[in-house]
């Protein structure tokens, strides 16, 4: 028997709605540990890993280690019914093959419940070694954000470069060329909009717009974001939710000739 | 002659967005005692019914009963042109085959005279008989909207299922089922925000969701609905427009083998 | 070399908007007066002419005249990319094919340069003609926009017609006719709120209500709107830009036997 009771609602809304685009069908792992997730997105490029930790739910209830196969579309258009100030429990009995959502509003007048059939799915578990990484920034979601949308019209490939002094967001296309510096700023008035890079040694990598703009699907999970970066290693743009886990989505690097060879798709 | 004052304008642009996209064409008609409208939805499955009546306008002189047939699409386009603070003038000369909208700015300052053909159009008037109904329910006019649309993700039918304790809205869809049950609950702060049930008996009834959705259009006129169920009557969707009338909407339950008839459509 | 710092960023990003829809490249002439540009719609029926004076940036170095050719969908991208606190530059080297354009955010911890090729455009300048016009209008800009956006969704062309007491914007179409009077009012509390009318002998013209349309994409950029009308000219749609100059809009009336011919399009 599985039962988790969600007080913060809206959390879950957010966290479909960030992973739904990117990612078609998915296990979402159910352990005494948390609720988690890792998936590959549809095209097999970027890699998606969700953990809501158990101590995050007012109830977590679970009896044994349960993977649920959701389609996630679906599972978003269930949870879009949920109202944003709403209770959202995940419940469902050993051995069934549905789900159900409870959605409570918070004055209790308005109690809803959505079934949904599970599925089953094929996944390997990846391991995702901890790694060193050459640099890591930290900066405002919302910026970010900003930036990877902006650059999109007018190219389709970013380099990000870091040195001790800020971060360099690049791009070229067929009506010019785009840069984009931020630099390292600590002496801001709230925490959250703080730019702050630590780095080991220079770095430089050159990723796909589509897929960051599909990561940056999660702002409005936190006010910031940590992308951390080496060269022989994918690229980690991580999302903390608040006293629950987070979301980090995982990206290669594109090689030269990549970069080359995708140019007359433009 | 025909000139009808009516100073909160924005009540008629309200009225016309509620009714246009269920009726094409429709007969306006204007007695001593009010404005009123009755009117099949185009594929003859829904009624629409408007009163306006005329102590609600400034100055209302209708020196003989008149009927004006007119597109509704047209006279909205017309309409969506006055401010929403306009004083609104319907105006028509005897024996004219146009109507005049003028609409005046609060300041007097912007004085719009629209003038549209009318039509003639053949329209039986359906007596509607007062009736007694199993179960009557007030809610705000918002939360049947929120639940109407919601449900419409999952399936195409409501069923509405009234209990002393409250009322049960469900579906069912090809990802699953959805049910959500709103409590009697007068206990509130605002009157309109209250939930509150009349039931002689319990009942439980079926319609489609496209109409019942259309209907909703009609929230912005006010912040209450009120739903009458009858087991052996068309369901009266009601929408009271403040000192001045309402709108009501009636539409026949579907029966059992309907609804299966209709699942492999969805 | 050519640099023109402009601290209020989002007036270049708002006159982009104002003209990229009309006009697909131009020349942006530069010298030491002023930023200007004046260039024939696409269709060649509408003159733009911009005039953004020197004095109105914080800095503005132009060794010599020049002239560069823009595509202005491309350079309307790229100041998309400003953020509306952003101090904008731009920026040529004697003989270069590009411009760059460099946004800096308020706090400058966002340094973004976007670099764009220029284009050569054949355009000769025509001589606009300081004239007397029989009548002139100012009146509040979004007043004029609601006007023309509310007469096109009745007609295809506007009857401006200018009496002592007021304007009147007329059109015809299919479903009816509509006619918009604003008086003279210079009585109210804000003097961009006023409708002013000086007029020598009456007037009464007729445009195309795309174009007049199309010049309400410049309502940001000013409160209030200049409409200049004489019989034998052109009419001229005039936005001020604050302390730095203007946008005009001049667009031939349509003659009699015009309109009568362009209707069947309707």
């Amino acid at each position: 028997m599985l039962e988790l009771r969600l007080v913060q609602g809206s959390l879950l809304k957010k966290v479909l709605e960030a992973i739904k685009d990117l990612v078609n069908d998915a296990n979402f792992d159910c352990s005494a540990t948390g609720f988690s997730l890792q998936a590959m997105d549809s095209s097999h490029v970027a890699l998606v890993a969700l953990l809501l930790r158990s101590e995050g739910f007012e109830h977590y209830r679970c009896d044994r280690n349960i993977s649920m196969g959701m389609n996630l579309n679906n599972m978003s258009k269930m949870l879009k019914c949920a109202g944003n100030d709403d209770i959202i429990t995940i419940k469902a009995d050993d051995g069934s093959d549905t789900v159900t959502f409870m959605f409570e509003s918070p004055t209790q007048d308005k109690i809803a419940d959505f079934e949904m059939k599970l599925m089953d799915i094929d996944s390997e578990h990846l391991g995702i070694p901890e790694a060193e990484y050459h640099a890591i920034v930290r900066m405002p979601s919302s910026e970010f954000q900003r930036i990877c949308k902006d650059l999109s019209s007018i190219g389709d490939t970013v380099v990000i470069s870091v040195t001790k002094e800020g971060v360099k967001f690049s791009t070229r296309g067929d009506i010019g060329t785009a840069n984009i510096v931020c630099r390292q700023n600590t002496t801001v008035d709230k925490p959250e909009e703080a730019t702050v890079i630590e780095m080991n040694e220079p770095v430089s990598l050159t990723f796909a717009l589509r897929y960051m703009n599909s990561f940056t699907k999660a702002t409005p999970l936190s006010n910031t974001v940590t992308i951390s970066l080496s060269s022989e290693l994918p690229v980690v743009v991580e999302y903390k939710i608040a006293e629950m886990g987070y979301i980090r989505f995982y990206l290669a690097p594109k090689i030269e000739e990549d970069e080359d060879e995708t140019k007359p798709q433009a």
